[in-house]
């Protein structure tokens, strides 16, 4: 058994009130929509039919991801397991673009800029202003971190830095005690932690989309790598289909 | 600041399935009905109007606190806080009683032996058999507790027996660090916890009831024991509404 650990279960928030908009959201705390409630529960239901139940829940400090999270434990009868929440498994701040439309952003900015924000490794947005009413630098729950550890843009690899503390410091203590660890999250820091668990390229990550909704499971070797490259959804096929609408949001 | 204390707030979940089928429920994980739900809303409304907003927040491990705690911070914007849980601060398990009508033990045992049941401090009701379809002796949630702290059945001195350690070992070290903490259980569970606090007889708990949904304030001083004895209830006037109301249950 000396080599054995948990089982990691990701799940991706569903659609929020500004996902029906079509706006870039980023650190901006907006609720679930409708739809995105029914995902929630689509997830517990399929924890629940597969028996994959978790021991224990780490999820970021917004809300579009607590409730999914909260949504889908009830449903799967297990939202009496012990939490965690990090500013560390936030979506990626989209710096200056939070706040604005997706399509007049493509319009006003041409394909090229657009997709280099949306998909570059290692390019950010500008900078959010202090000022701005999508700024979160007076948010009270990040009232204790350091100013140097607020971001006012990020691109996926300065996700990919400040979401790997938690992962080795947090979450995998919690696989090594042998946990099934459900991790409900963003497009983007779940993308984070895929590309190192997969050891995806700066490249090949740009081409990677998680859909919402559908727990995917990960049974990790005694090094913490898959054991299943790329991991399992839970409802494989409804994955397939929602992968293919997710790259093409924002056309 | 050396004696300064944080602030504790408590909130009693609001009404269940089986509150409005005036069925005994204690470990029964029976979850809000709609009347609850909204009871949970307004006591997140009360958190955010009066600035009382929490820091961290403690419940038990039965969904109908943590429901209410999810929809009360939600509507407060304080669902990113720390969250912790615990089996300490369950209601009280009511043993043989657990999914018996009220009005129907009333009438089979009597006014006495009834409220005897209810209301005195040691005197537990009937132990509920573990092949009882309302035991908990197999639910997962429990499955790491040693047998001999899962109960069969509690009186009020069990309760405040079984919640005193977390009181001491969890909250207070909260309390001490200057935070505004939370606490969502339940009608006996937080009434062990004020009687504890408000060092009442064991002949006078029996009188007190305290209502759902609506936050009770205590400030400490560097003791732990209330400034003002009772604490204050956000809304002192429904309070007193509903204080009555309760009393008159099951009758």
């Amino acid at each position: 058994m000396g080599g054995m650990v948990g089982t990691l279960v990701l799940l991706r928030h569903g659609y929020s009130e500004w996902n029906a908009k079509n706006l870039f959201t980023g650190w901006v705390d907006v609720d679930l929509n409708a739809q995105g409630e029914a995902e929630a529960r689509r997830g517990g239901e399929l924890l629940k039919e597969t028996g994959l139940l978790p021991d224990v829940v780490h999820t970021s400090v917004l809300r579009r991801a607590i409730r999914t999270s909260e949504i889908a434990l009830n449903t799967a009868d297990r939202s009496w397991i012990p939490v965690s929440r990090s500013w560390r498994l936030n979506e990626r701040h989209y710096g200056a673009l939070q706040g604005k439309d997706k399509k007049q952003t493509l319009d006003t900015y041409g394909e090229e800029q657009f997709m280099l924000w949306r998909r570059s490794y290692d390019t950010p947005p500008p900078p959010i202003a202090d000022d701005d009413e999508f700024s979160q630098v007076a948010d009270a729950r990040y009232a204790l971190l350091p100013d140097e550890l607020k971001p006012r843009t990020e691109c996926l690899k300065d996700v990919v830095g400040r979401m790997l503390p938690y992962w080795y410091d947090v979450i995998v203590p919690d696989l090594r005690a042998g946990r099934t660890v459900l991790v409900v999250a963003h497009g983007n820091s779940l993308r984070a932690l895929v590309k190192h668990l997969d050891g995806i390229s700066d490249e090949a990550i740009a081409a990677l989309n998680i859909p919402t909704g559908i727990p995917l499971r990960y049974d990790l070797d005694e090094n913490l790598r898959p054991i299943t490259k790329g991991g399992t959804y839970l409802d494989p096929a409804a994955a397939a289909e929602a992968a293919a609408a997710v790259a093409n949001q924002g056309r």
